[in-house]
């Protein structure tokens, strides 16, 4: 059985063929400028070279059949007709309170999306776009809807409510929903497999570190907290995110700057985190690496900064379960820098918590780096959210 | 030596008069709506009835003097002669980045409190207005200026730092400040005693707990970290203020509300919190507690949740210090309300925190309430923010 997986932006469109029989990827590739001049589609098939048309895409339905020709093309193609796809899986961003699981795609669904638009401006519409042109496409496929916030819904209204007048998680659903669900209900999963857990007898903490980072405490397989919030702009520091702030900065700075509420959260979500934070330097954690070690401050300060509220969060979704039997590191940065993950677990030494340093040496493999002596185990789990979403459908066609 | 305590607000002072020989109060009292139609001085001399005058009071000026004038009444007095105190002690809300500690005033320092009026544009300029009104009323009597920001100047960068643009700390000075500093200060150090901790080698949890609340985190008696922020709204979740939030929920809620950044900010300091997130039942967690025990599902979710930020605090600043020795209750709730103390001890099992039930059926009274096998001391320990601003105004004449 073969899975498209496709994950549409405003004006992007990234998607995987894969192989549920060996959960291979077939063919993988990314539609850029869609709507806009310049369109670009980049398609990947597996062992063979990289095949790029630059051609006008006016919308998103033009993308997805461009998509479809590549897969089916002769030449570059890895499949003979578009009928051997036996169903289509949706990275949908906000699912608002309504699901807490993967669904099958009808008009039902389209609506929940669609009421679901304030919430995600950026992703939800475009996400909708996306299902409505597969449908077109592939009359008869059955179309999945994986939702980033679905994994987070079993929060407790403790973690998940605002103290902020209730009539407005009433009337405008204001409340904490998380995201990059798929990656912490799959590595969270997984955790428990390689860890060794007893799945009805264990609490897990999956610190997802990328260019957007985020945490949850994971009970018995079920998110009770995670941080990010009503939007993804809440919780750690990230590559351009502030993560948490005092709510009053909004209206300080923006006074002081002559902004509007508006500019100022652009500004707290495109030009802050390690970015801001460093004066500059870079949103990519080499980079303030590499200026960390030729003595600049400001990128020292900001990867100290970085990993002591990691800590934190840790810290704190320990006693949200009152403890924790592993900690797991997955994403870019999670997977791939040994520096980080041995900084943050030098704060849980209180916790019995021992990194092995050379284990720990290791990029983006699945593996346990903490000492056998460790009363917490420590992985690494390399996150897949394409395969996330494929296995999510496979399980309800 | 008799010293005056000075608390300005903007239309307010409160006032102790307390002889250090023995730390007792010899008088307090309140000038309430300085500055507005029906001014009233309430004076509680010790061991005496209360005084209550309704006389105008312009300004700061006249409070100060009508303040005095009762001092030294035959009827309600408490001493002969203005000359007897040797000193005032003024609580100052923000000293910035400037004062890490308490200082006798002077024309600087005036000037600082000037600088820090966009920091606390409610609170500094009372306190120098009150400072101004004492000078001119005991010219030649020492004022001394207690910032409630002072303890918190010894945080590390990665504790004080957003991740925000560097230039906006450059340019004014956005950082984590943090406030109720006397009083984390008084009690921290009265914990080492307490707890028989050694002061070199000693960490610290202070809860403050009131209508306002924060928590500190104190290593070796200078604190490493604290929850409230550029101003006191971030952090837990108080009476009437949200604490931590998304930021994007304030322009979401303008937006839906149609409201500015600037009423946004004050439905999130005066609306939000325990009172609107129970749905307007009160700030009080009295009549929480009750309307919880009478089955108001808002009321329990809202004491929960209240209860759920200040473990996960200490989760965190336990992890910001690699341990913890000992976690100190104090404010209103923190010394009096048992059940908050068992809930939120509940979470930290996993510490080796044992609470026992018997000794934690107390009200104000400083005294350990954890087993003997508890890993970690638990103490109850009144604060007395008058008495160390006493104390600190004596240290430095």
């Amino acid at each position: 059985m073969k899975v498209l997986v496709i994950n549409c932006g405003s004006s992007s469109l990234k998607y995987q063929l894969i192989d549920m029989e060996d959960e291979s990827v077939l063919a993988k590739g990314l539609c850029e400028r869609i709507g806009i001049d310049g369109s670009k589609l980049t398609h990947s098939p597996a062992g063979k070279e990289k095949y790029v048309v630059e051609s006008p895409m006016p919308d998103h339905s033009v993308a997805v059949k461009m998509v479809l020709d590549a897969l089916v093309d002769e030449k570059v193609g890895v499949i003979k007709d578009i009928n051997e796809i036996s169903a289509v899986g949706h990275r949908v961003l906000h699912g608002g309170k309504y699901y807490s699981d993967s669904i099958v795609v009808n008009e039902d669904v389209k609506k929940v999306i669609k009421d679901c638009f304030d919430l995600g401006p950026l992703h939800n519409p475009a996400n909708l776009i996306g299902i409505n042109a597969c449908e077109a496409a592939m009359p008869g496929t059955p179309q999945v809807a994986v939702f980033d916030t679905a994994f987070h819904q079993t929060m407790p209204e403790k973690a998940y409510l605002y103290a902020i007048p209730h009539e407005y998680y009433e009337k405008y659903a204001v409340r904490r929903y998380g995201f990059h669900g798929t990656s912490h209900s799959f590595v969270s999963k997984r955790a428990i497999e390689v860890a060794g857990l007893d799945p009805e007898n264990s609490k897990v903490i999956v610190c997802h570190l990328g260019n957007g980072a985020s945490l949850s405490a994971v009970v018995n397989g079920k998110c009770v907290d995670t941080s990010m919030g009503l939007t993804p702009l809440e919780g750690l520091i990230m590559g351009t995110r502030s993560g948490d702030l005092d709510p009053a900065i909004v209206e300080f700075i923006a006074n002081k700057e002559n902004l509007t509420v508006s500019e100022m959260l652009t500004i707290l979500n495109k030009k802050s985190g390690v970015l801001g934070m460093s004066g500059g330097i870079s949103s990519d954690f080499r980079d303030l690496a590499k200026a960390a070690d030729e003595g600049n401050e400001l990128a020292k300060q900001t990867l100290e900064a970085f990993v002591y509220r990691v800590a934190k969060y840790i810290g704190a979704y320990t006693a949200a379960m009152n403890g924790v039997d592993a900690i797991v590191f997955t994403a870019g940065l999670g997977e791939n820098d040994a520096v980080t993950r041995r900084d943050v677990v030098s704060y849980l030494g209180y916790l019995g918590a021992e990194i092995d340093e050379e284990k720990n040496k290791v990029r983006g493999e699945e593996t346990i780096i903490s000492t056998p002596n460790s009363k917490v185990k420590i992985c690494i789990i390399p996150t897949n959210e394409e395969l996330a979403i494929a296995r999510e459908t496979v399980a309800l066609i």
